[in-house]
């Protein structure tokens, strides 16, 4: 966390479409926010986005402009990286959006992001091997550090499958015989800020064991290169500096349900287990969603 | 949760043991407890137990002697079920114990109570099965429901490890020569209370995948018998009333872990997954274990 910042939970304001909150906003991002007061209305206790803005359409478009004219101003770092790319908002995963919004721009209003993370691994000498990717150099976050095989964002519109089959294609260039063989086996929530913003972020987890002789190649030019590495250098990179955080967590939940890492060799087993699941999905709203659906 | 009891939120107090807090109390157990003024300190924001006992043994001696005063008072019901067994009490998992516990009366300090449940499944004509057990309809608690195969609650001084083997020996009658492939696959921690008390409970997770022609065999009269049933029916178990609660958490669990519920099948499948994982761990203690050991 960057101290110039600060706290989440004391720096910021719960931010609302409807009657329902669906993310948080910083004090420092919510001062540029609240200059457009047709649209964002602010409180002492919450950002709320104006109820005169009815439908997906009508708050998608408008909140699209804002962000496109704060892009302009250049105020707001995160918007640097403009993606041409958009994230649907839901007051629920069980409901429809209710908005979307820019890549770029959901830190901003910290609301949940979702992508996909592959573990790609394979059996060599009776041992078992994982893929890793090593990012390109040239992207924005995180050059060079060390990623799960696959990995992406859900984009609107888009289901947690077709993700993974379309990262596991860009990515590695997995053909369709083997994504066939993509196993959801959970998800990891947790939730990280930096200057940009505040990033609750849910990655649904798939394993695919790949055939010993496949190679993965990559063919959008996020990944620099791949490697195949043993378990025990996978937990050795884990905590050293070489992983990007996230994907460390990925590649820690796959040690763990594999039964590389145990209560045995590992004293914060259960406490490490909780962290990689905090409950982004109860944070935001008290409902209970099993019992309305 | 009985309403006749209320939230542990509104209703109970912090327990703490020297400076940490290890557990949470219940006002309608609290006084009770507070009668024992040489033992336990109230006040109005937390209960604490008198520093006067410096030791584990002190400790544990006393508080022992106080649960066995109270048990003869008949004033609680949580100690008609004296077990004759306790539970080691830590201000963290990777801290040696500080106190410990009779089994029946960890309720009533609100302390996490360990336990082990083992998955049991096997391959039948191409399909995975679960071995899953139905308890005796002698047994205090949830009689005659369905359970995994083999669980049970770690005791003073016992390994998660140990406990597992020894439930599976007890339970299912499995041969060391299976149990040696057991494969711990992650925790699952939840919270409950009844008119007993406070439960937050850390469940670790074993997976043992059995052969085909293996059958489980009950030791110690806990379980009235053994049912192999198919992924459909386990799933169909779930949602009906005939799974013990905590039993039933860690099957939908294994179903995640392997593929067979999955995103798309699941709405609430990330909102579950977070659930399943409360951070019972980070409750109690601010404290941030992975840069203090």
């Amino acid at each position: 966390m960057d101290d110039s910042t600060g706290s989440y939970k004391q720096n910021c304001l719960p931010f609302y479409v409807g009657d329902k909150q669906v993310g948080i906003v910083r004090r420092d991002i919510l001062c540029h926010l609240q200059k457009y007061k047709d649209v964002f209305i602010a409180s002492s206790s919450k950002l709320k986005l104006s109820d005169d803005l009815r439908t997906f359409k009508e708050r998608s478009d408008t909140v699209h402009e804002v962000l496109k004219d704060l892009r302009e101003q250049n105020v707001l770092d995160t918007l640097n990286g403009w993606r041409n790319e958009t994230i649907d908002i839901r007051s629920s995963p069980r409901e429809d959006p209710i908005l979307k919004v820019e890549r770029s721009g959901a830190c901003l209003f910290g609301v949940i992001v979702y992508s996909v993370h592959i573990n790609g691994y394979t059996t060599k000498d009776n041992q078992l091997m994982m893929w890793l990717g090593r990012r390109s150099n040239s992207r924005p976050t995180y050059p060079n550090m060390l990623d799960n095989m696959c990995a992406g964002g859900l984009t609107s519109g888009q289901s947690v499958k077709q993700c993974a089959i379309k990262e596991c294609a860009e990515e590695a260039s997995v053909p369709k015989k083997l994504t066939d063989k993509l196993k959801a086996v959970g998800c990891v929530s947790h939730i990280f800020e930096d200057k940009r913003g505040v990033f609750p972020v849910c990655e649904y987890v798939f394993d695919l064991h790949l055939p010993s002789n496949y190679e993965p190649v990559n063919a959008d030019g996020e990944v620099g290169s791949f490697e195949m590495i043993t378990i025990e250098k996978v937990m050795d990179n884990i905590v050293l500096e070489d992983f990007r955080p996230c994907s460390a967590m990925i590649a820690l939940d796959f040690l763990i349900r594999h039964g590389f890492v145990s209560p045995e060799n590992e004293k914060n087993y259960a406490y490490l287990a909780e962290m990689m699941h905090i409950p982004l999905h109860s944070y935001f709203t008290y409902t209970t969603p099993l019992f309305s659906r």
